[in-house]
């Protein structure tokens, strides 16, 4: 057995069952071993960013760790951006870097380049594979170290030759070290202030989707603070019979105001609110100065203790009231002309329950969001770390973890245009997701983000910049390039006969709204 | 003035006109400063890859710095893999990435990443402009940088506040310090060993498309030795009236041929020869145990004053044979059943005089090239760094460089998938570009290199991961879909009238060739 064996028997043996892969030149005997193993679900996407995203997507649903195969240097820069939104959404993904043989390395090849420095700006755990031998336990320890801490991103370099020479065998991942906890005082001093007038929680996590929102929802009625998640989050659960909670919005001035008259913010699972960008005289921080934010327990420490930890010390027990919970509220199918609205208005009324919906429509996904808010109970995915281009690869991870499930994709044209070779991997794994691409032909958030800095009147550059006109793109033909079948929607009316026609069928389908 | 302001004034007086951009939204200052100053050409590309490959081909046909405009840490990962390539082309470019205000980098935004740790692990100069009244300053020392060495890759980062807090004047860069040179001794000592029998000179950069290549010839001619080539270049001088030189081949065991009887292997401006890969068995380095491999002077040193000195040193002047240049032999346009010779024929025979031809086709790079060699004389640009996605994005860059040259981008399908938004610059732009996809539906070069590692029987997660069926790419559909008229060719009668009409037309024009 050479050490590529000896890493696909072990990610196997560690329960890591899929593998995104744009494999290259470095990685051919962990390839071959791959073919040997076809019990690892080898899934190919066109280009890195597809692979890392995927990863992303499959985790937020399936909560497990997959592989990624991602050739040196350049490729896993390829894969960087995604592994950014990854990172910031406490995904679990191990990647398998190849590199050149490491006695190769003293010569300045073409594909040479520093993998340990690109990998260690963006993974929480790097480790260069020194000897065949080692390539079982160092993928042990991969699997394990992207279990930690609520999911992280290990990144293993692979040098050739530890691939293609002999091993040991393969090793079982061992349990992650227990998550980091509060000290129980602190605990139970976040929890008597939670008590006072004007006091918040903010929770995320497994707290936004699954029965742990409950006990904080038990916490603020027991307390009478106001229970509140963040703008982003990398999963919640949405629609009828989720948990009402005051989200926080994208524009720092609007949280100004949302948390104008807090005077305790507890923060338990959560990252501390802040600005997306900083703007000239406004501020970086939204909470009023007179509120005091007690940053708790960070999203990779053990949030389900402490959470549990403060109901025990407020007694909150018991079933909530069923006003805690979203009911049902379909709004009507639209007509007539083409608006975001109408569209989100089509899709809740249609969409089944349990669908999956990746969010990355950017200025699109406010009004489109709104009308969903009554939809059948669904999951949000959005793109954590800001960097677009996450919507169509999070959705391929997410229609692979969740085969049964609906995967709805929203994306504004720009973003989708970052990493379209995603369409092809969803047709050839007929994967089932509509994807519903916001046509509005220009980078809008940036027109807005603009007007933001202070400039009013803009000129050539700026729209050179900023606008997919002269040629407009066509999603249509895009999508039929990759394998996909696709439609324009230039009404409502339009735009409701699609949708229907794609939630009746399986396998993907794209609908261009043009808006 | 703001920051901004000076940095664009700071560009344009040094000599930079032209932004390849793609920007985020800690840019807006910048844009902004931008748009009032139209006499920088800002030219969008819709994903960061684009970006980087276009500045790369840009300097590589003009000799010019392009300045990029790209987002924070994501934005700079997606550009990595060309800026990789663009390194080892020696190009040199100037990239802008914005960053947040660094009063808001205490803060864990979304979008806050390692920008410098990712900008130091590709570029060759990095600065974070730490004060608007600086930002002038370090744009003229990143110029300038860009400019150091026969080409590097620079990177300012600029803090939102530094580009909106008010500024000092512009600043003009400063010529780049001298190249180094070697030590006159070892120059002439290597001229002696030139006489030896069995003595090779290998010369790049600027010797491989401008009359410095005559001064190499004059040397082989004076010397006796033999004038040879690396087989990858950042630009080469092909076809009719060129220089013959040896080249040295892809294959490491070509190269071990090639290099058998060479007792003397002077170095002159460019890399030792070294294996793309290392592969259980075969070597790292292709020359004879018994060859002096003299590292004279290396690509970023002054190497046409180096050749000038061994030419003094050897007496080599006067005129050049004819036997020296490569006369024109135009093959007969084929016709009948698709190959790749005939491909190379019917672009050998009607390719205009001075056309770039920017090559990635990979594996049907040799059949199609090997009739090109006695076409009218050209340019050819081939990916330098081993990243796959480099040719459309140089291919744009190119046609910036030279807008009254016919650009022709050769790629294989896989590696123009990477970066195909490509196509939708050429059409915003009006480039006159004629792309040809050779679409063999598969990373053929991993099929080979599997057998180069000894794999000979394949199965399923070989073919899922290695080739690109079920479903196949509609390249016309993609290319139409981007704007940009397309065909496709079945049969070598198709191409001939396909590529004929290419040549006849201006603006870009797609070539799918089904092979």
């Amino acid at each position: 057995m050479n050490g590529a064996e000896s890493l696909v028997k072990t990610l196997l043996d560690s329960g890591v069952e899929v593998c995104f892969a744009n494999p290259g030149t470095s990685e051919m005997h962990f390839v071959a071993a791959l073919d040997r193993h076809p019990e690892m679900r080898c899934i190919l996407c066109l280009f890195e960013g597809g692979v890392s995203g995927a990863a992303d997507g499959y985790y937020r649903m399936s909560g497990r760790v997959a592989a990624t195969l991602l050739h040196l240097a350049p490729g896993f820069g390829n894969a960087f951006a995604n592994l950014h939104n990854a990172r910031k959404a406490q995904s679990g993904i191990v990647n398998v870097m190849g590199d050149h043989a490491s006695y190769h390395l003293k010569h300045e090849s073409p594909l040479k380049g520093d993998t340990v420095g690109i990998s260690q700006t963006i993974s929480h755990w790097t480790r260069v594979s020194g000897d065949a031998t080692l390539v079982a336990s160092d993928g042990a320890a991969a699997v394990q170290a992207a279990r930690s801490n609520n999911g992280q991103i290990a990144t293993l370099i692979l040098p050739a030759n530890t691939a293609w020479e002999d091993a040991a065998a393969a090793v079982v991942a061992v349990t992650p070290p227990p998550l980091r906890r509060p000290r129980l005082a602190d605990v139970q001093a976040a929890a008597r202030a939670l008590r006072q007038p004007g006091a918040a929680l903010m929770v995320d996590g497994a707290a936004l989707y699954s029965d742990l929102g409950q006990v904080a929802a038990r916490i603020a009625r027991a307390s009478g603070c106001t229970l509140m998640a963040p703008f982003f989050s990398a999963r919640s659960r949405r629609g009828a019979g989720s948990l009402r909670m005051q989200r926080l919005a994208y524009e720092v001035d609007t949280n100004v105001g949302i948390l104008a008259d807090k005077s305790v913010l507890v923060l338990c699972g959560t990252q501390r609110p802040t600005a997306f960008f900083a703007y000239p005289g406004k501020p970086s921080l939204p909470e009023s100065p007179d509120c005091r934010v007690i940053e708790l327990c960070s999203i990779d420490m053990d949030y389900a203790w402490t959470l549990a930890e403060i109901a025990r010390e407020l007694a909150a027990e018991g079933d909530l009231p069923e006003t805690a919970f979203q009911p049902l509220d379909l709004p009507a199918l639209p007509s007539g002309a083409m608006s975001l609205e109408k569209v989100g208005q089509a899709i809740a009324h249609l969409m089944p329950e349990d669908t999956v919906v990746v969010n990355e429509a950017i200025t699109s996904g406010q009004p489109v969001g709104l009308p969903m808010v009554g939809a059948r109970g669904h999951d949000v995915l959005v793109t954590m770390g800001g960097a677009i281009g996450q919507c169509l690869p999070a959705a391929v991870g997410a229609a692979v973890a969740c085969p049964d499930r609906k995967v709805l994709a929203l994306s504004g044209d720009g973003s989708a245009m970052y990493t379209l070779q995603s369409l092809w991997t969803m047709a050839r794994e007929g994967l089932d997701v509509c994807i519903v691409i916001f046509a509005n032909r220009t980078y809008k958030i940036l027109h807005g983000e603009l007007v933001n800095v202070g400039v009013a009147n803009v000129g050539r550059n700026v729209n050179r910049m900023f606008d997919m006109v002269e040629p407009t793109l066509d999603w249509v033909a895009l999508a039929q390039g990759h394998g996909v079948a696709a439609v324009r929607a230039v009404t409502a009316d339009e735009f409701v006969t699609a949708f229907a026609g794609a939630m009746a069928r399986r396998g993907p389908y794209l609908i261009e709204v043009v808006c």
